[in-house]
């Protein structure tokens, strides 16, 4: 494949600046990319890397500072047309064959939609529903009486136990698990009895789930993954939550049971969450805080037990300034006792 | 399915206030059971939820003020209670076939119960034993010289490798896996050789064991989980470690190597525990603490370093108060800088 | 198996203290063992367990005081004597039978070594290179397009996704994943899209690679683990990271999108590290740390955010003064107030 860079610039739609017939063959990241790759700077840590990069054309925002004799493609957002650009040179996924492969095991009361792909050593359980385009990949295993919709992406190795439904365009990476049983106990004498996890979980349109998740199913009801949530991958998502759409839920976070996360909310990576509570929406939990009650919408929470984030942050820093504040006040003592003691003797004069 | 508050009642044997006649056809949580369904309180925080609810039945405990105009069930254990009605409500689980799938690969030097029931694509390896009751899902595989008692529940794509000894009535949940080698290796200018993990795990009975958990074989010698423990997803459990009976260890939680987590000890969420230490009986580590030395019985250990859980919660409450206090310790020093100039003054007076 | 002590100890080179005739039949745990057992000191945390052990005998480093009447074995090094000592009593691991089980599925475009062992009901696509002495054991998927060198142990359950580079002396354990997508949307209003993931994963020679780790693909060029690296279970990898040589990444790490870890530094447990970061060679981030900026070679880190460790202990340690420190200075306070009020009454006589 190679393309100049105005054939580039066509499919992306911004300004070149420099030598436009110049020719490309392929896409790179700014600290590796040379000659005859295109690359882009969207990261302020890389601003450095633009003008000893060898690359053939760099693509940047209109309000960084263009690094001499260089080829540019000028873009309000460079991300986005870097993502166009390197379509150019992705090679088409490879086509994936309709149907059933002959080592799969699929239960006869399932129903796959023609244009579904069930592969290699495949298990499909009774009463489940499999739509269009959806691709359920080798050694997947589908349990009884679930639904996907249309066009998901099933990796291998993945679990998807009895009842998950789940809707159309979701991916879900190796070895994640949909639907395992909620982690809930009645102790009587130190002994515990398993509360059984009758309900269900749900996954709206849209989703994506990265390796090695984990999702319990509900109590009862449903836990409940809503429309265009993206979720990394090592989290855990307890019985009976809910994340309401957009969501980003970064890798090797933990919520707990009934926990409501919020419309379009962030928690960063290794956050825990309590259980039983309501995050606002647009609310940011930052990496490695531990949330232990709800919070109003668009909050920022930091630290564990999380905080404010303002707040955490000058507890934080004023922490570093505790030992020489001890040496101060120390010095203090020693002063007022003087003091004193100076008052002392000018009283018994 | 539908029965009568009064049929529910003679399962759960509380006391009826109400309407004792009134149908009920399923059950709902405390936020979203409507008509027809019957719910619980257990947990405060849904107190609220009590007068606005609009289940045609809820079970409270006595301590409890009941709302006016609802059906109630007076219980002593609302949760136990629950329990019990939702029983009546579930379909029976699936009966499952006995005997061995014929996707499966079995070794024929196994020793399969015929009451036991090994499915489709599921691998047992030469030596292992498998016994009545039990059930090995699609996808799941057992090593070679195995022990796997009676009416365990042997989730899909579970790993249980060589030399694993599981005794009766233990659920294993997807993507775990039991016996992958300890982390072990000695270091010689800067190169890891690894020490060789010729232990076994051992799994006592009741034990439950949730999705994506990795618990080690011991270096030599055995890593052990006692009878009735229940460990959650994710969680990590390294060489020679042993968990004695009863404990509960939440999501995420590490434990280090050769560490002893005494009987009925409670590791929270995401909580760190280094290597080599005894953890005491009746113990409580809170969430996200990291533990790096041995605890005597009934502790509660609390932070990263952990400490005694009462000073930790006063010296991070104290902290919060560190930027005031340094703005009073900045006008102190002033006072007494003023202070000690009229000293001075008036000694020179 | 029997050996004398004296036959031991021809393999390790050490020097006998006590009867070297007396026959050993197994190795155990110095909290463990007993008569016909060998077991050793490493870990000063045991040394009280010295006098105690039943064992016939003990490998002991010569600066450890020697118990009384016991059989030893002195040697400058007891983790790798007792190692040796370990191989004499290791049962030699089965054979693994070369070529292509009939359960599995493999690609007929793909080259196996005849040498390579394809246990059951593995999965090889198109293109795949698998080298001699490598073992793909049962219910493993190794992608379309990728390579793996010599001697590799991919253990159940793996799942190896397309185009994954993977070196000689390779060993992934089970429910772990090369190559799922890296974690990057572009976000407008709230809605986020995937961006593509088309990059690799390599692995290096002589790389082990604990259960239930998730390493995630570039989003293009390669996440790199190089040569030596030890990674124990739980961990996060995203994508464009760069491991160093010999790094040692300890359970449930986290390591974010495109920071690179000097060679042979050690990622202690539960740490997380932030993105586009530089760590330096020879670094240490303690356990549970959260390490937000780039680091000197060197470096030894702790807390979260991360700080200089000699800095962290000190703040951490005078966090706990804090409580009286605030009754220190609310005496002060006091006094100061006193010895104004004394001052104004002598300057007003």
């Amino acid at each position: 494949v190679k393309f100049t860079l105005e054939q580039i610039n066509e499919r992306i739609g911004g300004k070149i600046e420099g030598d436009g017939a110049i020719e490309i063959t392929s896409v790179g990241s700014i600290t590796d990319a040379g000659v005859g790759q295109i690359t882009f700077l969207a990261n302020p840590c890389y601003i450095r890397n633009l003008s000893t990069s060898t690359a053939s054309a760099i693509i940047i925002a209109p309000d960084i500072k263009p690094p001499k004799d260089k080829n540019l493609i000028i873009h309000e957002n460079p991300s986005i047309a870097f993502m166009k650009a390197m379509e150019l040179f992705c090679p088409a996924p490879r086509p994936v064959p309709h149907g059933i492969d002959k080592s799969a095991s699929v239960d006869p009361g399932s129903e796959i939609d023609p244009a579904a792909s069930i592969q290699a050593m495949a298990y499909v359980g009774p009463g489940t529903k499999i739509g269009a385009g959806t691709v359920v990949s080798p050694l997947s295993y589908i349990g009884e009486g679930c639904t996907l919709g249309q066009n998901c992406l099933i990796y291998p190795n993945v679990t998807i136990l009895d009842g998950s439904q789940i809707g159309d365009n979701v991916i879900i990476h190796s070895s994640s698990v949909i639907g395992s049983d909620g982690y809930g106990y009645i102790t009587v004498d130190d002994r515990h009895t398993k509360i059984p996890q009758n309900g269900i979980v749900v996954i709206e349109d849209d989703v994506e789930i990265g390796s090695n998740v984990s999702i319990d199913r509900a109590r009862f009801d449903k836990t409940i993954i809503k429309q265009g949530v993206k979720i990394d991958n090592l989290v855990q998502i307890a019985h009976n939550v809910t994340i309401e759409k957009n969501c980003l839920v970064v890798a090797q976070c933990g919520i707990s049971g009934s926990t409501e996360v919020g419309e379009a909310s962030i928690l960063a990576g290794q956050a825990g969450i309590g259980g039983h509570l309501k995050i606002g929406h647009h609310s940011v939990i930052t990496a490695q805080s531990g949330l232990g009650k709800s919070i109003e919408p668009k909050s920022m929470f930091s630290g564990s037990p999380a905080r404010p984030f303002q707040q955490e942050q000058r507890a934080k820093a004023s922490v570093y300034k505790l030992p020489d504040l001890i040496k101060t006040v120390r010095a203090l003592e020693k002063k007022v006792k003087e003091l004193e003691e100076a008052a002392q003797v000018n009283q018994d004069t």
